[in-house]
């Protein structure tokens, strides 16, 4: 936990706000503070801030908060993937929140298991703190959308526009000659589609080709689609941030 | 799985191997092989090759298989890394076996817990057939060589060049300004350093960089170490590919 996200709901209008359970425990186990102490806090999808422990005892702890006036932007990279495994999938809400996801839309395909849709794992109430788990490790505030779909030809033909824009679409094949990571034209929004395992069949295929995706891969390898989310992603952020002189880098 | 790996012990002179168990059962259920079919297949530590389904029953499949001439390269990346709690390193041998590593060199470090040594997963015979999966899945048949070092001043100090030569030496640190990505000049292996949850200590730090580690970051999100090594791995493998002009890059 590398920052400590609060609820709007959290802090009263004086900036105070009192904490028990996970972060409670965790400001006094781990970051070991006592009164007077200072730490990075964060509103869920606002800005940054600085908070000052108050009070500190074995149950709760008092934080006296003040927040930058920017709220920091969205992560441009959204992700439509095809709904894996619950126990793949249960990993990947926190990992994908941590590696920078603006959207994340779930949908149905051929491949995808009729059973994967009936877990808990797709309510807000289960995921939302997987993803809040995510942004405090990656020190982020903004809590990635969600949305899951489990027609995929409406959601593509009917919905995709309205939830993404106008971004960039690309489409992750391992087949592809053209590979993700080479710095992009276009410094906008990405929105990269992952298929199931066994991948995306060719209607499917065509559909998404048809609604503006291009194909891109990342070599040879073929990864499980918990993996490519995290290499994939990855690559995205990569490639939107600008290109420097050969050796690297810099930020 | 994508490739059916074989031992080279399970091919006899004439090219026949007779396979049961996981990749027998793979081969009858999932890819459906009768009488005839050919498959892809592989030896571990040695080339790609194609088999023919010479005989499939409910307990064996029996392959005769045509081997190429040349085995392909190691990946070129090399991974050194601060040993991860056992659950998460139970996931990690295959992924990173997928994303494609040449070597792990797993480590203690002082924010590494001591017991996490006491897991069954770091002997051979428990991690094998984990990188096997990432193999077969990733579609490559150079097994990483992997090792376990308690004392992380004599891994760096007296077997790291040995383990290593002269490569890149790359050490994750998510405050560093250069990032890691863009296009290496020296295109050989490189190494890549990546430490506990809460980082290495700035002895480590100290030593690694007296020892050729260079500090190299991913951006502003500090991301789990499984996550981080799926991530930085991908990075590393981008970075030895050659640029390309604006857009993507070709392969």
């Amino acid at each position: 936990m590398n920052l400590i996200l609060l609820d709007r709901g959290e802090v009263d209008e004086y900036g105070q706000a009192t904490l028990s359970g996970p972060r409670a425990a965790h400001l006094r186990s781990v970051l070991r503070v006592e009164s007077g102490r200072t730490v990075r806090v964060g509103l869920v999808d606002g800005p940054y801030g600085t908070a000052t422990v108050r009070a500190a005892d074995d149950r709760r702890v008092t934080l006296s908060c003040v927040f930058e006036a920017q709220t920091p932007p969205r992560p441009p990279v959204d992700l439509l993937l095809a709904l894996p495994r619950p126990k793949v999938m249960r990993r990947l809400w926190a990992q994908i929140a941590a590696v920078g996801v603006g959207r994340i839309i779930l949908t149905n395909a051929e491949r995808v298991e009729r059973d994967y849709f009936d877990t808990h794992l797709l309510a807000a109430e289960q995921y939302r703190p997987l993803l809040i788990e995510g942004l405090q490790q990656a020190r982020d505030t903004r809590l990635p959308l969600a949305s899951v779909h489990r027609q995929f030809k409406i959601l593509i033909e009917d919905h995709l526009d309205g939830l993404c824009g106008a971004g960039l679409r690309l489409m992750a094949d391992p087949g592809a000659a053209t590979r993700l990571g080479g710095p992009l034209t276009k410094r906008e929004r990405v929105l990269l589609a992952i298929g199931p395992e066994g991948g995306w069949n060719d209607y499917e295929r065509a559909l998404l080709v048809k609604h503006g995706f291009d194909a891109v891969g990342m070599g040879s390898r073929t990864l499980r689609s918990d993996t490519a989310c995290i290499a994939l992603l990855t690559l995205a952020h990569h490639a939107l941030t600008r290109p420097a002189p050969e050796g690297g880098e810099r930020s």
